[in-house]
């Protein structure tokens, strides 16, 4: 197709709208975070990046610890509200409406709304220009029972995820194909 | 809800399942990265983790140069393909039906099918285990003419993304509001 090209700019999408947590007791906060990614399979690794100014960078820069959240398309008002208003201004959980629950590995709280939590201890911390990259291990997973079948397999599906595209949230829409199909053989009958 | 503990995993959701392009000439390749994201916005950069056996390590190592292709819908089977065959065994794209098209900033091809290319130089290379992390300056955007209107503004709806899910692709489904939605104040008739 004919393109145009455009100055530089963090035009890659789908991200997901995580909702990361940190932070004990009072001073517990979430903040929405959409440049975060996985870089590391073996050991499980990931990242945020966090502007200095944001009232979560001093408590992740503090504790080392935080929880990566994914937001169902049923929350989706929260998981805006925390990513334009500040935790420096009154208690995040009880403006959303989020409901913090006791982790396993690190003292911040896991959201008890999101389906995945990804327990995280940061292991370097990277000053890039407007961002700061925190990189970390994934301690653990934590997954909503409901979205567990008998089997023990995870349904992704069901738990209705959120996507952000270039300044607007979307669920999901239909499945295409399941990694690797474009190589199956087909079943003999 | 209920949830149960997992062993640390890379469960981190949606991630853009995109299309890597590298090399130049002869050598040019395409492998599909789930694991990418921004890690800054001024200056922008993102970052591709690859694993070092990969075909196109070596040409990113060498060139210091790639290109991140975002995939609409409709190609979904050559994403699922660039992902799961080697360059090594021939020409990737012949085999998936994808275009080179000649970049502005960088020596390797953008993908002609794709809406929106990012053209990246390395900055740095973090080895993690089982992957590297290659950081990189975006140095500009290539967008779809189609996709952008007359008043210069991105239909980025209009280019029906791709998702990766867990082992699963998706395309993107009802919008659930912009940014900033949650503290809008409603306009006065």
């Amino acid at each position: 197709m004919q393109k145009e090209m455009w100055p530089a700019g963090t035009l890659l999408s789908p991200v997901p709208p995580a909702l990361v947590s940190c932070g004990e007791g009072e001073e517990a906060n979430i903040i929405t975070i959409g440049w975060t990614g996985i870089i590391n399979s073996k050991p499980p690794m990931t990242y945020i990046s966090v502007r200095p100014e944001r009232h979560s960078y001093k408590i992740i820069e503090k504790t080392g610890e935080f929880v990566i959240n994914l937001a169902p398309a049923s929350i989706c008002r929260a998981v805006d509200l925390c990513g334009v208003v500040s935790g420096k201004d009154g208690d995040k959980f009880k403006r959303s409406g989020l409901t913090p629950q006791k982790s396993n590995k690190v003292s911040c709280p896991q959201i008890a709304e999101c389906p995945v939590s990804l327990e995280c201890k940061v292991t370097d911390k990277i000053d890039l220009g407007s961002h700061t990259m925190f990189m970390a291990r994934i301690e653990c997973v934590n997954v909503g029972k409901e979205f567990v079948d008998e089997k023990g397999k995870l349904n992704t599906e069901k738990m209705d995820l959120t996507a952000y595209v270039h300044g607007a949230y979307y669920s999901l829409g239909k499945s295409l194909g399941t990694f690797g199909f474009s190589v199956k053989k087909k079943k003999k009958r």
